[in-house]
């Protein structure tokens, strides 16, 4: 049985044209707008049914305490959750008694779009009332990204047949039900009733103020509706409010051709410290200045702001309409994310859901931040200005680990470590490495200085402190890193994982490069010669376990003499391992979850000799089950590289579908902001062969047999690039900025105008590929291809 | 500032002669009297003050939610906590009106004295009340080891200087409360009110009867009690009940020479499934049969047992009396935990505290079982019966670790794993070795083959076929066990712990050896030839970790390449280490919480050179910081093992005086069975070289400069031997049973009659010993010593 659902194949767009309530949890995570700041699910208008209800605040949080059967020295405990904060998004509808609900009558059309170029959801429906009554809605909503605390939603009403009597009920509701999906680590852990009641302020002209403050986190929320309203002279207009309800009333009697036209405003703010009144008026003020902009001009503004980012964002794909679509997609989702970030942090499933309690993890430094650093890098200072804003804590956090420098936690929303689970939350240092890897990146593509120094120096400095204390010197003058876990999740509390280990030698040796740029700032922070040549010692001395035997390099010590996983034995409902075998048996066996060694082999490509990575590749291909989003589009770029172009491309198939298709049955929590940035990844990394560092950027395009032309812009040391390539060749151009030097297969190419050069003949990989039985990258199930109309 | 009570030094007693209330909590636990059915805390007469209220039944518990932060596939959902049931201790006392209550008026004489030999906890108090009235109060209580669901108190209470109004109750108190000790993970999880009442008689004759049930167990208990009383002849008595209290009131006038005198009955019984009328008989029934022999029946009973006892098992030290205290007092609770056991658990605390949940846990097996094994073996086949009657969990436990045979728990009541910590409860598989090794010796020491059939079979069988698939073949085809936990708590989770892999290759050859001895019953079991000629195989090819570059086998796979714990910048008020450092920190470097590789050194000594013993000793004592209770005695025997017989003395110190001092400071929560047991361990493993298995028995006594002379007595293949040693030779003398063959320094000795041999010259010990600083062997701060009174 499908259980995913099904949207038709559009370039610049995601079209709903069935409602299927199945998968209408799915639908709302697809369907959410955010722009950083706020984000909405794509829940019906009317409020019911919802697979689940959301409304989100980047940063705001309620807390909950972690229970532990066995309580340890360090372990947190109070962890953070997103919370449902007031909905804003709720239009109700009666139509001649009959309350509009999708349950009841007969829903003759539906359809929802997500324009990616115009930044809307639309929802166009026409339905009929159990009585025969006949009404068309159309309602069309947007997060915007110009106004960062504002939503609005403009909604339409028409009787079809008859005069109708109509009444539109637009709330604001706090407090909303949830139901608890017991059982999956990966959801959420709703609150009961999280927000408590400061003020309901029914005012005039339709306008309505709810101030909430939450238990236990000690955060005040206030949200704010207006309503512009053209209908019917008959038209009436109450406002209300009580308990957790805000509701603006309209009442009026529709003919056919006369349609009641509504725009509702409403606002957000939240803060741990202005007072009640100041929240009040600041959701008032923020509601008068969408108000001026009008729905036009948010809907002019929307367009603008996209247009400016598909110009250096944009990716063409040519003979595969799906992963077009779906990179698109990928892209939308992740400016959504970002756009308005403000020091706040990206969650691993952006505004879209309560998935992992709303919380931050290293995949957004080393899956999202890599991309918009090259299509949206304001929003990859943003987010690493958050980290850096949390520095006091992971220094905090550090002393009570008995390390020095900073401890970056593996989950969180505010800063504080939110991991209940010890060898994550003590074992995955690997997030301070990510954070570095991030913050180099970022400086290499920009160039920016000033964040380099005060923004970058500090995250780089406090974690290559960590490192150091974190490893020591073995009697042969090995720098090891013992007891830690890596990426791969079916292995925890390894020494020497290779992944972490040549991330923090980029790390040291990063840290004390930008020290010796910024000795100034290097100073302040205490850096000394002798600490940065300890740096660069440690790094220099880095261990890497590689098996002799076998010829590849062990994930950690001694991987590669444990038993294998019986693949042979497992049964497909026993994916993902982790819900139907125990840690231990996981973590003492061959076996992978997601890329680890091949994420190394992509971030610190120049470890591994060209053979070493294909040998890698296919040994740990073996291994890997894939039971992560956080994996495919890695698999895709270091099989493109090895030369096993179309087992790339199945890869790319799988990140890109991730969310579309629903493959890893968890979208109903939110899009996965990670995979979504994968399809990127795969296509640029992968078959643009990209990579970039050392004010280098480089290029080794082949396209696997399936696609016939790429194409991608983005944007290096201030010049805007379109590199286009198809089977023979590919082309540079720049769009904008200083002439500009790239590699191209190893040569040199100055691009200042346009320059094509010549793709060399794809090489024969010698590896033979397999993966463990069944566990092949999903399947393409084509879905519906429709020509856009727009 | 002391903190541990202070107890006078005699030979077969444990006296205390001042009540200090700060250390109220640490003498209930050393006062604890039990039969291995009933634990009664060595509670005050009159109930308060208190340290902590206690009255166990083997066997008897609740369960609680075991919570996580995180879950995870095979966590147990919930635990089994031992439950403070019905009261039956509690005589109040009124005088004139005042409560006799040691914190009002005056204590101007208090005493407390268990007598080893007597098996009575007996009392005498001279007290003023506030307002001057004085009396002298004497009681003495017992378990009966004959009556097995009974306990008595015979009290008497005398007026002084003038007549007194005397008040005396007797009661039956169930869902007492108690304090809740946060944070610390060895104290156990308070219940509140666990017990649902059923049924409160208050009968005739001062019998009263309570009968309750557990909210989650669905276990049944039911208490009663009765009393004989002599008194003047105005003497008036009533019965109460009410709630969870069941009251008898004694009311008299005394005169100075005339005592009241009341002898108190208390029976207990529980059941999961007999109905509340036979469980209301069935401790009525106890109190007749109690009533029946009386109290001087009692007592005589409980005398006859002792000296049957002391026959098999005393110990003579000469030259430190508290250690000839200390090693009868931990065989006198020994005996205490298990002498009525009839297929239940000996806890860690025996019954008498809640420490631990009320769990039983490995070291029943490899401390306490070995003890009884050569002193009251009758004990040994009870709790290794238990074990069997577990089988079925253990072998659904194992199913659901997705592992062959039986996996025991890390912890349990009942047999269900109760460990919420992974890493241990998925991790400590020795346990299943633990219980194999318990079985080998006892099947070695009684030469019982009815027992070996029916009981160790199977579960030699269910361990070995754990281990089988627990391990596999690495491509060199040695048999590795990756990813378990060893005794080294400070080490979790790793690759091929000498430990394990050693008890492992034992219970494989034992459970080969065993179903060839039992050819029909191997059979029923499935038991193959083939499959056996696996066990020796593996046992054949099992990996042991050698560090050839230090010459000392590394604790695990990778250990010594590990981080050294930086023991100098540890402070003294960071022990126990893992209350101030994370446990990944602690995991990953080399420090040693308890003696593990030492404890495979002395339970599997086979597998070692003489020289290997030394360096390895030498090496790991440098690292081993001894947080744990299950350490000091290994220490000793393996330190006397490789000449350092000083040291030796000085861990045999520490162990003996494990809770007489207090030095672990969790007393409060009950004594610590496996040190008490490991004085004996110390002192003829030790000093006596006592070894033990394939028929034969080995001694290679050799004192240490501090003692000059060592006689104990064990029973080995139906005789009953005396070893008495000196300085200069030792004396083997067959006190009961067949001619005995005994090896005494490497040569055989036949034992008759009585045989003397001179101790071989003591050698030099090459390796230098020292201990992490400031982790020495505990000081002895001599106590007061006292000549005996009997």
């Amino acid at each position: 049985m499908i259980r995913h659902p099904a949207f038709t194949v559009e370039p610049w767009s995601i079209r709903e044209s069935r409602l299927d309530l199945d998968v209408l949890a799915q639908t709302e995570s697809v369907f959410a707008l955010s722009n950083g700041h706020i984000g909405l699910r794509g829940n019906l208008d009317e409020g019911e049914p919802y697979g689940e209800p959301g409304t989100y605040l980047d940063g705001f949080y309620e807390l909950r305490p972690l229970p532990y059967a066995e309580a340890g020295y360090g372990y947190p405990e109070s962890g953070q959750t997103v919370v449902n904060v007031t909905n804003g998004k709720v239009i109700r509808l009666l139509v001649d008694d009959e309350p509009f609900d999708v349950r009841y009558g007969t829903l003759h059309e539906h359809e929802r779009v997500l324009d990616l170029r115009a930044g809307t959801l639309t929802r166009r429906v026409l339905w009929s009332s159990p009585t025969g009554a006949q009404v068309r809605v159309t309602s069309t909503r947007l997060v915007s990204f110009t106004h960062r605390a504002v939503a609005a939603i403009h909604y339409e009403i028409q009787a079809v047949d008859r005069p109708r009597r109509v009444v539109v009920q637009s709330e604001l509701i706090a407090n909303e039900t949830q139901e608890y999906k017991a059982g999956d680590p990966r959801a959420a852990t709703p609150l009961e009733s999280p927000l408590v009641l400061e003020e309901n302020v029914p005012g005039t002209d339709g306008v309505a103020i709810m101030v909430h403050h939450t238990r236990s986190s000690g955060m005040r929320v206030a949200a704010a509706m207006c309503h512009d309203v053209d209908g019917p002279d008959a038209t009436r207009i109450d406002a209300q409010g009580a308990g957790d309800v805000g509701r603006v009333t309209v009442t009026t009697r529709l003919s056919p051709g006369r349609p009641l036209r509504l725009v509702k405003y409403f606002s957000y703010g939240w803060s741990v410290k202005r007072s009640r009144p100041a929240m009040h008026d600041q959701v008032v003020a923020a509601l008068a200045g969408a108000r001026l902009t009008g729905w036009d001009g948010l809907c002019a503004d929307q367009r603008r702001t996209l247009d400016a980012f598909w110009r250096s964002a944009d990716v063409e794909v040519t003979g595969d309409p799906e992963v077009q679509q779906a990179v698109r997609f990928g892209l939308f989702h992740l400016l959504q994310s970002s756009a308005r970030l403000e020091d706040r942090p990206i969650p691993a499933k952006g505004l879209t859901g309560s998935g992992y309690d709303g919380h931050a993890f290293w995949d957004t430094e080393i899956f999202v931040l890599p991309v918009l650093t090259y299509t949206y890098p304001k929003a990859v200072a943003d987010a690493l200005s958050w980290r850096r804003s949390t520095i006091p804590l992971a220094r905090d956090r550090a002393k009570q680990l008995r390390l020095r420098g900073t401890a970056f936690p593996w989950r969180t929303i505010h800063g504080e470590e939110c991991s209940g689970y010890w060898p994550a939350g003590t074992g995955a240092f690997h997030v301070n490495a990510a954070i570095a890897h991030a913050v180099t990146q970022y400086v290499d593509a920009t160039d920016d200085t000033s964040f380099e120094r005060d923004t970058g120096l500090p995250l780089l400095v406090g974690t290559a402190r960590l490192w150091c204390s974190l490893g020591h010197r073995d009697p042969a003058g090995r720098f090891r890193i013992d007891g830690v876990t890596g990426p791969d999740e079916y292995t925890a509390v390894v020494d020497n994982n290779v992944y972490t280990n040549l991330m923090a030698r980029q790390n040291l040796l990063a840290a004390a490069e930008a020290a010796a740029r910024h000795p100034g700032r290097a100073a302040q922070l205490k850096v000394t010669e002798e600490e940065t040549g300890g740096w660069r010692d440690a790094a220099a001395a880095m261990c890497v376990p590689y098996d002799e035997r076998l010829g590849v390099h062990a994930q950690c010590e001694a991987f590669t003499q444990h038993a294998v996983w019986d693949f042979a034995a497992t049964k497909p409902r026993q994916y993902p391992l982790l819900l139907h075998f125990p840690y231990f048996d996981l973590y003492r066996r061959q076996v992978v979850k997601q890329a680890d060694l091949v994420l190394a082999m992509h971030l610190c490509g120049d470890a591994f000799t060209p053979e070493q990575k294909a040998r890698n590749f296919a040994y740990y291909e073996a291994l890997t089950v894939r039971d992560s989003s956080l994996s495919a589009c890695t698999q895709a770029v270091i099989a493109a590289e090895v030369g096993h172009l179309e087992l790339a491309y199945r890869y790319l198939g799988e990140a890109a579908m991730m969310d579309l298709a629903d493959l890893e049955k968890n979208t109903v929590d939110g899009v996965h902001m990670a995979a979504l940035a994968g399809a990127w990844i795969a296509l640029i990394a992968g078959f643009g062969g990209m990579r970039a560092g050392r004010g280098r950027i480089a290029f080794a395009p082949r396209l696997p047999s399936e696609l016939t032309g790429l194409a991608f812009r983005l944007r290096y040391r201030g010049s805007l690039l379109c590199v286009t390539t198809t089977a023979e060749a590919t082309t540079y151009e720049l769009l904008e900025g200083p002439p500009i030097t790239v590699t191209h297969h190893g040569d040199q190419v100055a691009v200042a105008g346009s320059v094509t050069r010549p793709n060399p003949p794809r090489p024969e990989p010698e590896e033979e590929i397999h993966q463990p039985p069944g566990r092949e990258p999903a399947p393409r199930h084509p879905r519906r291809a429709r020509r856009s109309r727009s």
